[in-house]
């Protein structure tokens, strides 16, 4: 006797379909609707009739095995045979995180081809993987961030069973796997939501949607949905973790904030299990209260991706300033993110035309992600190309230096290791031709604007612009790519053995910098990293004793008062 | 030479029209222009041209002679001679707030009359008038909440030189004056910010109007305007402090939000001026970061309205429980309310469905605001009836006693004191014909939802709407006026002398009630209230020493292990 359960408070009627039969459902307190029934398969399709028309999916569906269209599959969480007991994640201060897309990690774009992979990234150094949304979306391929069945992976990825095998395998191998869930929007293709139950609100404006309804009537189930999701993905997929994404534009003016609920009851089931769980929103608010605890009026988050070292960075070695990057481009912008993360922290912002920010007093570096890269800073750019495309290696090699010896935890995007010559373009696979071409569209107009040939801007509906994002791990043993690749392994191996650069203590990093000359040098304790940003070799001040050196290039030299470098190169000597 | 400057990024041109004369103004950074004029009288009329449209007055006018849409006046704050040097308005823990709508307060309705009426107060025992809002809005009666000049007091209720005779001669009279300010939404009537620059945004729906722009492009000058606003009625005015529309209809997820901002800067005023100034906001959130310190992550507010406590308290005394009154009933959700002000702390509200509030740890009683009655609960019924219109005179007395002897910061509204006959009922005067009718159809609407015939509803557009909410103190000498009025007196009076009841020690309250038999007793400290809610005379458990007794009704009774009380009535006994 299985029992099925739906919230459906809009419909006047609720009918449940499985295997081509139809079955009344009865009507709960808190418009729940509910059906006993005995004797189907383990992984029968069913979905539900609301006021006679349907079936729709179940909106907690854990499997869409023919799309967001289509039927629901049942799937019994108890079955698979883990082998990752008693494993513990690190914990965030000793992480490096490498962001992944599984649909382009690999060629054949897999749940059970990634896991071919993992013994590159635990070559590499790596301790924490994070993917890019995994739930169900329109089409075959996407980056996820469309999602609609937030409880279903993505058929075309795999099956629930291989999504939990590529886990257990990560597991095996010491990697922690963190997966990236998107609370504040659902994609608009293949949503049925609406319809059962007041999922959204029109309170407020989403950019990318209906706003979800956080706090108006009927949110006490919605939150529900969305913890209830957290929860799933954590206790019976054996995440380690959760990337929040775009957690400023979840709109919730209630007194019991909905990431405060979900912190609670993450740390609950921490407590539960007994595992090292982490949260880790994306926010684009320089609010520091997500990261305070809640003595401190916090919500207690654990870190969090911020953008302001980026931008500082990527500034500082492209020298581009379109958009958001005109509010940055100085070394004094980015030995600001360097002590504090925050670039903003309450001040007047030319991009945003407003003040932004406010001071992370009392945070730890490693309470902040820290990249030269991530899917965004690369997808979104018109042509997804890779900091390894317009970036000189040595420049790149200075970017990876500044990463990997940072206060914050450590992020790579895929191929960042090697440079990888692919790009990593926006791409989608929407089914219904309107919405296909609106998209279409507004990624055209949104680079027009910025002076591009609209002709020159890829496709996102094309199957090729995926195709062209996939990794080409060919390319990894030659040239650069191998160099670059070395190159990324010492680091992340120095910032290992190091305990000075996992710290994150902002307090004790000196920094000095040259605006005009072009150089910077940051001082963590016992450790000292030179750059010479400067297309010229140049003469920075050092007195002292250098026990070992770190060099991007041949050349560095050591003299009695200064130390010289390479034109765009690197150096790091240990005290 | 005078320097007039307005902030207008939207229109290509702005000129100054003065005295028929139009002037070009240059424009400056961030989207202000300016102009210097010589050879002005004091008290010339003004506007702005906006790309050759208009005239339009200034958005921050200090005077609108001739409404919303007329011409703004030049006023000079630097000459009102004030008798209040050294004026400090009495700390809130002592305070019992009147609030006043000075259109209808007096039978003239202006600054001016109301200063005849100060003497009623004093006598009383008020320590602090609050105003509703008092800058210009459209038409020449209405309760001020469709505010568009923000820095202009309605020119119908008088001058801005006679508004602060009034605050002059409240203060001469040791009373202080709270200034009802909204800041949530503009009127839309006589609306032209739009026109200048981003005052509003689309990201949020305000239910009165377009949300107003506190965290979007532009939003540093649209906050500027409000903290501008608050600071010039504390500082050029006089005014002892402002209660805060309806903060919940502030939406701004920017890190800092504006409240924190208008805290920061009303705190460096105070320590400027010396004096104790005051925010109070109005919250429908129970959420209690207005009023935590920031060290916990708080606004730092003063006090808050809350409501929780009138419902439980209305809904205990009128036994109505229509609308939002069904959350509410009992004698456990009244003892909750005196013990914590918010019934609501996080639990799931029917009214709301949805969960609501948050537990107000570690605040004080005499931060939350306790009444019986207010412009709103009053004025937002169908047809604007006082709780004397439905409630008996021993229910009032009941009502009176525990609002007054309550661990909040007791408020009356106008004419509650002598249970005024006279309705307070919702009336506007809009020039528009077809806002008029809105407005009207909407009232009825509202009300027929509720069963009520809309030809009973008031029409808000009728000046007798206006007329016959105006008090009648000619009645207040009169029968059971008389008796109320004195009850008030002797309650306040009490109330001012008895440290117990004025310091909002939560935790020193012990409570004790009937469901059933319909009573309550509340201890604090040494002071005793019984309640006999019911219509029959009932013995109450009471042991003790009794050094005085307050009855409401003649016939309170001590007996050896009880007290006995008539039908409808409270006794407070000290101990």
């Amino acid at each position: 006797m299985s029992t099925f359960r739906v919230w459906a408070p809009m419909p006047k009627k609720v009918q449940f379909q499985c295997d081509g039969q139809v079955f009344a459902m009865r009507q709960e307190a808190g418009g729940w609707w509910t059906v006993e029934i005995a004797g189907f398969q383990k992984d029968s399709d069913y979905g539900f009739l609301l006021d006679s028309e349907g079936p729709f999916p179940d909106p907690r569906s854990l499997f869409q095995p023919h799309g967001v269209n289509g039927l629901s599959r049942m799937v019994d969480h108890n079955h698979f045979e883990w082998d990752d007991t008693n494993w513990q994640a690190p914990p965030l201060p000793s992480a490096v995180i490498y962001e992944l897309h599984i649909g382009t990690f690999t060629p054949a774009g897999t749940f059970e081809a990634a896991v071919d992979k993992l013994d590159h990234l635990v070559k590499l150094g790596i301790t924490h993987i994070q993917m890019m949304p995994v739930n169900e979306f329109p089409g075959v391929h996407g980056w996820g961030y469309d999602g609609v069945d937030l409880f279903a992976p993505q058929h075309t990825y795999g099956t629930p069973e291989l999504l939990k095998r590529l886990v257990n395998e990560c597991h095996k191998r010491h990697l922690a796997v963190l997966l990236d869930v998107v609370y504040n929007h659902f994609g608009s293709a293949g949503n049925h939501l609406g319809k059962f139950a007041p999922y959204f609100t029109k309170k407020y404006l989403s950019p990318w949607g209906d706003a979800v309804n956080f706090d108006g009537p009927g949110s006490y189930e919605v939150r529900r949905f969305f913890c209830d999701n957290a929860l799933m993905w954590l206790r019976d997929y054996h995440f380690d973790g959760l990337r929040l994404d775009a957690v400023h534009a979840i709109i919730d003016t209630s007194a019991d904030h909905f990431l405060e609920q979900l912190a609670r009851e993450v740390n609950e089931l921490k407590a539960t299990l007994g595992r090292n769980l982490v949260l880790i929103p994306e926010s684009d608010l320089n609010d520091p209260r997500l990261l305070w605890p809640p003595e401190k009026g916090g919500v207690g988050l654990d870190a969090q991706w911020s953008d302001d070292f980026h931008h500082a960075l990527h500034t500082v070695l492209s020298e581009e300033r379109d958009g958001y990057y005109k509010d940055f481009g100085s070394l004094a912008d980015l030995a600001k993110a360097l002590k504090q993360a925050y670039v903003y922290d309450g001040q007047f912002s030319r991009h945003r035309c407003r003040n932004h920010g406010r001071p992370p007093e009392g945070l730890l570096g490693n309470r902040f992600l820290g990249y030269l890269q991530n899917h965004d800073q690369v997808g979104n750019r018109a042509k997804g190309d890779r900091s390894s495309c317009f970036m000189t290696v040595g420049k790149l090699k200075i970017g990876a230096a500044l990463v990997l010896t940072s206060p914050f935890v450590p992020m790579l995007f895929q191929g960042e290791e090697w440079g990888a010559s692919t790009p990593f373009q926006y791409f989608t696979d929407h089914q219904d031709p309107k919405l296909g071409n609106a998209v279409r569209q507004g990624r055209r107009q949104e680079f027009t604007a910025f002076g591009w040939d609209p002709d020159e801007i890829p496709d996102p509906q094309a199957w090729e612009t995926f195709a062209r994002s996939k990794l080409n791990w060919s390319e990894l043993t030659t040239g650069d790519h191998a160099d670059l690749l070395n190159w990324h392994i010492q680091l992340i191996h120095l910032r290992q053995s190091e305990p000075a650069l996992k710290n994150g203590r902002f307090d004790l990093i000196e920094i000095l910098f040259d605006e005009k000359a072009r150089w910077l040098m940051i001082k963590r304790e016992s450790i000292v990293i030179f750059c010479n940003l400067a297309n010229r070799s140049q003469k920075l001040p050092f007195v002292g004793e250098a026990r070992s050196v770190i060099e991007s290039v041949d050349g560095t030299t050591l003299m009695k008062d200064a130390i010289h470098l390479p034109a765009e190169s690197v150096a790091i000597i240990k005290l």
